[in-house]
């Protein structure tokens, strides 16, 4: 294990424009309008429970919304992302509005501590029956997040004193004990909201109790299976087919293959690397390793989406990445950011620093519009002009998932130990790190992602020695350093530069990283990508788009291999973007009327093509959008 | 509407190797297999209805297959598919197994005439309460066809004395009449049977019925919402979601789009084009010739697969043509055969011809294997390895339906009129045609599609003028022919060559086809064929497959738009083919380990691409296959 640890984002502050502009639009868009979305569909009303509650309230809602069981962690994620919000800057009408959700809680909260409003409001009978399918330990992981991250911001633990009181029943309710359930959540994520309590709290209880959700998993005879026997249902009735479908087809160390839901599968990763960093456990850390090894060498697109399937929101055979159909749901590539983070902080190994990136900048960052009220769930790499964004969603778990990214992404720029600071993140931050030779402010100034010039100012509060370690970028084929001007010598551990001396007020490291635009070329299995190119610059994925090729469908534009790519700034869209250009040809429809298939190829014309990064897509109308380019 | 009318297939002898081959498996391994198939898995077995019958009985049944309500379907088109290969060949064992088939149904039928085994045996209270979703008339469709083939067969009518009187049933239930049910099958198919029905009787009630189902189609107040109201479900709750589904979703004669079900479309359209001709109904060819350019236009693959969705087993939007998920049923291909024989009578066009001979020898010939005992349900361009050839199927809707259509082709190769006689087809046919001047015997002789070379011999009974009207293919750029060794101008006419003069016997006609290997592109709109290629020479489309590529994936392989197409005879494989062959490229993929993504191209190495029809796929044990080659 590492000995580095991750800073908190409420430490880092976020100076560069294109972090600043994305938190800025949560902070003023995002959030309030998500609190208005969930008032809307009724999530919100359905936290307060009438007493006595009815025998039985039937789906759909008077707001014409089919009540789900997954809602109480909506709000939790709400909470959640909003209080990271707060963190930045206090909002007494945020903070009304959660306390009055709290209010709700607080009443619907039963004697015994169990707090499900679902349940509650419907069948309290019936409580933990379902945990295959109907989400209880998964709501009740988002909404200690939430009362967690709102305790930080806030320092009012009325919430997390509600939700202390249902994790006391859970961990009497489940465990290895005669009288206990042996069961687990058919969602991952109440793993990680109990470690997250654990750091809170330093009570080792919360940390066993995750170590036995993730353990048992998979535990013959199966949990699942005998639940189903007593709700009276044959098991092998199972809507999912095969307990793949939540990770639960065999005890997680025994897992090699990433099957199954992606946003549980995420999860789990998550807990499993955080667990194995906890309990200094080689066995679930061997595990993690394999099953990263897995999903990169045969499952991830080069967006980093998860999961090509919509009929299981996750994964299929090795290579089966279709660009149109792909499902890649927006939460599986925040996930992704959660382990990969995990995975950094249990080895400091740019690999998986340079897949946090990617997710960051493609897979997640594209779930959020620009004007910060639109969303996209799945995440295609082409659309015919289908595919939009939405205001809301029946399931609206991606809006939070990205709320709660950006509100808190100042804390995967970088990580300390007692005597180094690794910079994994570049984009402009200041913040003050104290390592055992005391306080040391860091100001690193970038246009990161735009240009891959670096200065970092480091400001010990005296002369000390210690090592400033500073991602050099997987993509990157030429980077160089250099400290008070003086070079330094380029020699990588794991992908990381290592500037370990005795700093003082006034410092200042470059970095320069090389970013040119690239073709990028799939595995030759990857059928979809056949005979085609991705554009990417730095860590950006690039896209055709429609507004850009004067309403043309983007499918038909070809970009020949040795045309030359330009890239060009373009402060005319976007607040300022960098684009890439390149001379190509358009394939011409007007002479196929009446048939699909010819003898004689179709005719061409010159044509420039533009592409700018995918994360921005859909923002200017719908319309044709294409990752992965014919060459031709 | 053309004067010209299908010759029966009965009185058109296959010579050729080609269909020869193809028609002795069917009589001598499919049709047996199929009876045994349909015992096995208790098909047969649900025609044997006890008595009383009892309340209900619950699928699956003993042979662990699912009850279906479309099973009585599959008995008739056996019935009939045998029948036909009675026809060929008449065989005291399967007669005797139609036979006692009949014996069953004898018993089964209701007083009243109604027959309909599901219904019959598990609620009989229930007839024509779901006509939507539980193809009581679509069965009676197949059955009846299977009657009147086995009647025209062996001269036996007590199946169709049966089948009579559950029409005559049909025919006081459904109609415009005030007790009268206005209501039509949700799957199509009794149309097509009361047009042969009425074909075989003259009986015009038979006409008239399948002209008022396919009129009310459509019609509002919708029936199929009155029919779910009655049986207490609300119409939204429909699980196809749109009438589409079922072409109901408008009048027939205002459809311009091809929508939903592939079969159900095809079935429905066959029907249309046989009202047209028969009624002389205008609008209704119209609205024929409509929907074939829609779906030629936007919608049918190069194999004349119909269909890219499983969902619906059907068609979606416009250029829509995913490879390797296409669903492409057999069944829809044969169905197509159908439409385009009806549309070439209305007019004897070519173009009709052209998608008749691309649909029999790829779409629909695919779908039976080469030992006649292993089918294609859904027919994808690509394949990773996993589709593969089944036994049997619990919706063995395709088996009979490839059976059929083979032991019934010689009905596709040609059509006379009162003083002509049209060649569609070629491959080696001898047939006696009687005209208004005498009959004449005609002898085709061919290794087509192997060979573009046809020679046929015309041999009136006396000397007499008519005309010998020769299709040539919209696939052949450069034909020519001769009568008695001199040559005939290539004169033209919707695509058949008229040759009108006075013959004697002794007279041949030569006709050469040019059929050079052909790369053939795709309308860049359709995405999924985007800088491919796929290989055709004459009537065939060609594909890649594994064991002609030692294992290697077949989409590794790329073709260069400069390498020469070589057509080579292969003895050894198949009973004797003609392959294609380049020289390309081969991807390797011994340098890309752990990572799906890199900034350099796949490494290549020089390599031989061989393909083999598209039809001939899969019969030599499972692994990869590629219609669509990349260029490069």
């Amino acid at each position: 294990m590492s000995e580095f640890r991750p800073i908190g984002f409420a430490g880092v502050r976020l100076d560069g424009q294109f972090w600043r502009e994305r938190l800025d639009t949560v902070l003023t868009r995002t959030i309030p309008s998500q609190h208005a979305k969930l008032g809307e569909h009724g999530i919100l009303e359905s936290l307060e429970l009438p007493d006595p509650p009815p025998p039985l309230r039937n789906p759909p809602n008077d707001h014409g919304f089919t009540v789900q069981v997954f809602w109480d962690s909506d709000v939790g994620k709400w909470i959640e992302a909003a209080s990271y919000a707060l963190s930045h800057r206090r909002n007494a009408d945020i903070e009304a509005k959660i306390e009055a959700i709290i209010d709700d809680l607080e009443k619907a909260q039963a004697p015994d501590g169990y707090l499900n409003c679902w349940y509650l409001d419907r069948e309290p009978q019936n409580r933990w029956t379902n945990l295959r399918d109907n989400h209880e330990l998964y709501n009740l992981g988002h909404m200690l997040e939430g009362a967690i991250a709102y305790f930080l911001a806030t320092g009012r633990r009325r919430y997390l004193d509600i939700l202390e009181r249902y994790v006391a029943l859970v961990r009497e309710t489940f465990g290895p004990g005669p009288n206990q359930k042996h069961g687990y959540c058919g969602h991952q994520e109440i793993e990680l909201a109990l470690i997250r309590l654990y750091h809170l709290t330093g009570d080792r209880r919360h940390l066993d109790l995750a170590a036995y959700f993730i353990d048992q998993r998979g535990a013959q005879p199966h949990y699942f299976d005998a639940e189903a026997i007593a709700r009276g249902e044959n098991p092998r009735d199972y809507w999912a087919k095969t307990y793949e479908y939540s990770q639960s087809h065999k005890p997680v160390r025994e897992q090699d293959k990433v099957v199954g839901h992606a946003v549980r599968a995420m999860y789990m990763y998550s807990a499993m690397a955080d667990l194995a960093a906890e309990l200094n456990d080689s066995g679930l850390k061997r595990a993690c390793e394999t099953l990263w090894k897995d999903v990169i060498a045969t499952k991830i697109y080069i967006t980093s989406g998860l999961g090509p399937a919509a009929a299981n929101e996750g994964f299929t055979e090795d290579f089966d990445l279709p660009n149109e159909t792909a499902y890649a749901e927006t939460c599986a590539s925040v996930a992704l950011i959660f382990w990969a983070q995990r995975m950094l902080h249990l080895d400091l190994d740019g690999k998986y620093a340079d897949v946090l990136e990617q997710a960051l900048f493609n897979g997640a960052l594209t779930g959020l519009s620009r004007d910060g009220e639109h969303y996209f769930y799945s995440n295609p790499l082409e659309s015919n002009g289908q595919h939009t964004r939405w205001a809301w969603h029946n399931c609206p778990c991606c809006t939070m998932n990205a709320s709660r990214l950006v509100a808190s992404v100042g804390g995967y720029f970088l990580s300390a130990s007692a005597n180094a600071v690794a910079f994994h993140l570049y984009g402009g931050i200041s913040t003050a790190v104290t390592l055992e030779t005391g306080v040391v402010q860091f100001t690193e100034t970038s246009s990161y992602p735009w240009s891959g010039s670096v200065k970092i100012a480091v400001d010990p509060e005296r002369p000390a020695r210690f090592a400033v370690k500073l991602r050099v970028p997987g993509w990157c084929r030429d980077a160089s350093a250099a400290v008070n001007g003086t070079a330094v010598p380029m020699t990588l551990e794991h992908g990381y530069l290592t500037i370990d001396r005795t700093w003082q007020a006034g410092d200042a490291v470059t970095l320069e990283l090389e970013m040119p635009a690239e073709r990028i070329y799939a595995h030759p299995a990857v059928r979809a990508d056949s005979g085609r190119v991705a554009l990417k610059r730095g860590p950006l994925v690039y896209c055709l788009e429609h507004p850009d090729h004067a309403g043309h469908r983007v499918q038909d534009y070809r970009l020949p291999r040795r045309a030359d790519l330009k890239t060009a700034t373009r402060a005319d869209l976007f607040d300022g973007i960098v684009t890439l250009e390149a001379e190509g040809i358009r394939l011409e429809e007007d002479d196929w009327l009446d048939h699909l298939y010819r003898a004689s190829p179709p005719r061409t014309e010159p044509a420039t093509l533009t592409a700018i990064p995918y994360y921005l897509w859909n923002n200017r109308g719908p319309g044709t959008m294409l990752v992965w380019v014919p060459e031709g």
